[in-house]
């Protein structure tokens, strides 16, 4: 076990710095909005992660700078002081160079105490090493979503990645709607591995007779949303909603831009033409709820989605995840692909669903530093399930829930339809 | 039954106008918070609503003056534009007695119409005079909570009644925690008198086992919150709360004063000595989130308050209402009061539940203007029920779904405690 | 003497209150901007300079209500803590009727006080007196500005005096430019009556050869301005007042409205189709600036104003003042009007001037809170010179020095251009 | 004459890439406050202004990208669009290696342009080839107090020079004040070689009776103004100046830090135990005249300074300039320095006049994008004169104009105190 745990630390770890590899040294440093962290700051945060959480505990570790726990704190009041968030773009020092030396001072240090674990005796020790690990997984993530942000805003259009968008010949295998029947249900997670704490307790809840769709909405479906006027028409929107789309003047996802009459995209790839086929991504929950409702439709629960996903067969190696290294949502990853895995519901884009990000019956925030962790965010934030093209493949699961503030686009985010029947 | 409409209509107009009688005419002019609506703007959107959504759909009616759409309309889209909501107080004119002119005028015609409806085949507009009324009812209580904000700020501590809190010597019968076990249940209003969309259609939901408290938070009780240090601990917010806490430098409820040892509280009857056997009020979400998390308690969800209020037989007569004229919560409402109707549900203070405000399973907006009423502002609210002293008494349910921000704290807003069992 | 000081402050006093009778109580309560203070306010601050600054000098004093210090202080730090200024709107008491009988309450004490007084031994409290009798009648510019704001951004329109504004059919003298040679000056108040510490030392001051415009820029010339582009071509701004012209989406002066190809303005006396023989009025600093750069001229420095005012032989009567009742700067204040007269630098509207607003060489600020009436605001205001159509006539001075930041534009401001040669 | 300006060219040109050697590449890329330009933005603007200015007039020119003319105008509306300035710090590209191959590109084609030049013909372009030289030269004084700002507000406390700050066991020869009496002067450039347009025309400007200081405002006398409470006494401030002080919580110069009674302050060489006989720096206007004002001094005016300047005879030699690579205001220069020389009015630290930056009589400002380089700033900002320990030697002169808005304090200013007698 210590070996599938010291395995799984340092192929995490390693993943981190393999995404960065094609950054250039300035690409690490900037913020340009406040949710949006340097690149330099993912890697020094999830190292302190471990370092504060794990090798600190023991009383003969020499830490590596003690400003490093004030400056690479993210929110955790239990630690203490820390640098003020909108200002990690303004930190110049430590350089990247020096960061990947706090890194390799860490991971040396991680690896040998990993080795010295007991199954039986630190399994608390080993519980925050895995959630250590599951947190650079969602760190990867934002890091990957945070310099599409820097790079993708860039009017010289940087590339990432040459990797094209793969375009199949043959559809999406739209199967219309799935149907179920209402009835009482066990929500959230029951199996025996790794989830995070916002996922339990396992609740009875009852979910009435509802359809959801087998395939995410399109680019091309989405153009005729646009093209009907859906973004200046207010009766498709909430009142926040429109509001803040005029305040903001949003008039289609991020990163599209109109040349005459067709559509591009600026992604990790370069700045490339709209595949229409591939699923709609970087749209806020108030685009996706107006979407809905401008088709007569609505946004499924979080419970609906779970029992969906949970009813069907995901085979995990024909979704669109982080090892995919498309960078993007799309119809395919493999040339030949199989039509069916497409309908999937984990990978390529993160779903926003109708439910606000609450904690389940009975669910309780763990004493100290870690329960800050979820537990402090449940309030007007709304609930995305399935992963996307820039999740690690064994870090999603049907009962995961992700979640963010109502307007955010910057993720892979994107729309499942669901219907009342 | 136009005799019911016209009366309920005619006692519900001069029931606002009652509530105007203390006011000086500077009173009825300004907005301090955009939150607060002037009293005057009130008074003349009350009216608007009518003439807006009933009279002018007679084309013969004359209108009262053509601007008057334009500045009365609050937030219907389909209404066309309107006079901005943070500048509603910067407009002195039309005067309060043109205001109460424009009143008289719509009402004249309105008791006209009502006395020409026929039950049958004029459904549509019997339903919208209804809406009109719980309309109107419903800015009563704003109008109420407005002024008490334009009033209790002012450092001159004007009192708008002399009304006294009454005290009893007996204590609220506290029953402590009433129990309920997990099962499915109808929710949403079954009855066949009006309600609004927003409590439909009825579904069935399933709720976990649960207590819920007997009685709401009394002012000594969030004493010790306070004395506890509870405003100045962290681990007791949510993330959101803490920073809005901090911003604001928010230390004890809306209205509450220091002097040495003592509390003290503006009301609506004056500057007063807090009574400490009292219902808490004038606090957010977040100070009621704060609480029950301080006291290992949660908030209940809006459907396990939905569930326990039905179980109970409220006799009306005995809860704080508009009607009692306290405009305070308080313990008793008569001299001899019953102690078990003070552990009721309704009345005195609207209590927080950790439910966001989000449309039941089938809830359908509907087309038009109408349709802008409630269900555009499903995000980001919290959802709190049961009515407060400022509620006519016939305008409050068990299925009743008020919401606001979390922040929001100049509503008559309360706790009572949950406990997942 | 003191019959004299005892008239002069009673009939100033009852100028404030006549000015108000044409308000709705209404009128006197709101501040739909900062600058703009209820007038309310003003009645209440004004009798508060003489109690706090006169009255409360004698310790037999009963004062009036000691809340009303810290209510209607404006800026004076000596003086204590005060209600923060952007929120004199939120007051609705004390009434009107209250804010009267604390000025009847005042002006009784301060007439019975002047009856006491000693010319030779009370020369301090005199000089205060003036002060106070001065400030009121700032002040009663500032109430008409406020109140005009107030009443004229209302889309009822409503009119405060049906004075009409005289056209006459003679155009106003203009007679070009008048010369002036190189040379050094004094600058600053030589009489001996009331000037403000503003106007003093006296000061030697060289100015070089200029010209300045004989008459103010009128409607018709600014029209030019507007319809060749002038706002919206950069070449013609600072840039601080290109961003702000920008920022507020600024086309024309205040309070004018284009219909199809006539301009209209509000006004004190209603809503008017522009006389384009009157001066123009209500434009910034930056607009005046814009202006006079189109033009390929400049505007004055306050010491060139000065300079030319003093070689011209002024007939106060002909000029618009305060007590001419036009409420509006115009060709002619009477239906005969003498033409020279207009062409005068008092009267009509305030003339911004190229100068910053600085110290006089020499300049002393005064001990005590008196010393904060000029000298604390000697910082990023241009200065204004020559009076307008709402100053009192005993109230200006060719010396006088008014001051505002470059982007106000309420007060009744206007341009008179000037030339190097 | 070519060859002069070859290598004034050069040498400037050099002279920038030397001030970055000490830079890490990720201290070239941020921007933690508007004012606050990326070092990598300077290479690149000042690069742009020889080849938008100089090298596109020439049509067969090849232009190096023409986005960079889009990302690296400043402020020029005369050149169009441009990159918002408070997002430069979100551009990691291009890249520090791409800004200096941009450099060599323009230098190359500048070296072999600069070399055909005929003095006769091409005097328009050579003006400009100085201007650019000059403007280059204010980019170095930038790019080193925006890199202080960078490095001296990250807690790593980064070093930029290894330089000591010289103490010298003499004190500043303070001769007191030198008087001057009231007399007619010529103000503005009267030299032959560059100036920048603002200080010209030359003027007859009359100056009264004033004596000035012979040495600025040592940072010993500056901690008597904090210690004597100097920062809480509103006595000593502007209203404006106050409020920004309480705003910003102000209570020393910036870069200041106090531990237990001593003071140490982040320079561009460290951090340092303050030097108490150095001239005080990093301080706003508000700051410079609170403190004259608690000496019951002021400020000298621009005029005043220009004057008392001028009659000294300074040597530029012993001058604390850039050159000197003292980064940093200092008693002494040389470790054998003549005592007399630090009295002197250049180098060290700008000196805040009590001045608006105004035009002088008679100043025009020049047709197209280059009439925008000083004109439209003139408005709400205060003079500063003298130069600073970051302005290159052959860049300064007595009647050079330096301009900055009141709260600015991150620029090397200090105070010289001056008296009216």
């Amino acid at each position: 076990m210590m070996k599938g745990l010291a395995k799984s630390y340092l192929s995490t770890r390693a993943q981190t710095e393999e995404l960065c590899k094609p950054l250039e040294i300035e690409d690490y440093v900037v913020q340009p909005i406040e949710d949006v962290s340097p690149p330099k700051w993912h890697l020094a945060h999830t190292t302190w992660f471990f370092e504060n959480f794990i090798l600190k505990k023991d009383k003969s570790y020499k830490v590596y700078d003690d400003l490093f726990f004030y400056l690479f704190n993210s929110y955790y009041e239990h630690e203490g002081e820390r640098w003020k968030r909108p200002e990690r773009g303004y930190l110049t020092r430590p350089t990247v160079k020096e960061v990947y030396q706090y890194r390799a001072y860490v991971d040396e240090r991680m690896r040998d105490l990993i080795s010295r674990l007991d199954t039986e005796k630190d399994t608390e020790m080993i519980n925050t090493i895995e959630l250590g690990i599951n947190h650079e997984q969602q760190h990867q993530e934002l890091l990957l979503t945070d310099l599409k942000y820097i790079l993708c805003h860039n009017p010289l259009k940087p590339v990432y990645s040459s990797q094209k968008i793969l375009k199949s010949e043959r559809q999406i295998a739209n199967k219309g709607y799935l149907s179920f029947e209402g009835g009482v249900h066990d929500i959230g997670y029951t199996g025996g591995a790794f989830c995070f704490d916002n996922e339990k307790p396992v609740n009875k809840v009852r979910v009435n007779d509802f359809s959801i769709a087998s395939s995410p909405v399109i680019n091309k479906e989405y153009i005729e949303f646009i093209d009907s006027g859906g973004y200046n028409d207010f009766r498709h929107w909430l009142m926040e909603g429109w509001e803040w789309r005029k305040a903001n003047n949003i008039n289609a996802p991020m990163y599209w831009h109109k040349e005459g009459t067709n559509w591009y995209e600026m992604t990790l790839n370069g700045y490339q033409k709209l595949d229409l086929s591939s699923p709609v991504t970087h749209i806020s929950f108030y685009e996706a709820e107006a979407y809905a409702t401008w088709k007569n439709h609505r946004l499924p629960t979080e419970f609906e989605w779970e029992v969906a996903a949970n009813s069907l067969n995901i085979d995990m190696e024909e979704c669109n995840f982080l090892e995919s290294k498309t960078y993007h949502p799309q119809t395919a990853i493999y040339e030949n692909y199989d039509s069916d895995a497409v309908t999937n519901f984990l990978g390529n884009a993160w779903e926003w669903t109708g439910s606000s990000y609450l904690p389940y019956h009975g669910y309780k925030q763990a004493e100290g530093a870690l329960g800050e962790y979820n537990g402090k965010f449940m309030i007007n934030q709304m609930v995305l399930r399935g992963g996307s093209c820039a999740t690690a493949r064994d870090h999603i699961r049907t009962t995961y829930r992700n979640f963010f503030h109502a307007d955010k686009r910057w993720q892979f985010t994107g729309i499942r339809l669901a219907k009342t029947e």
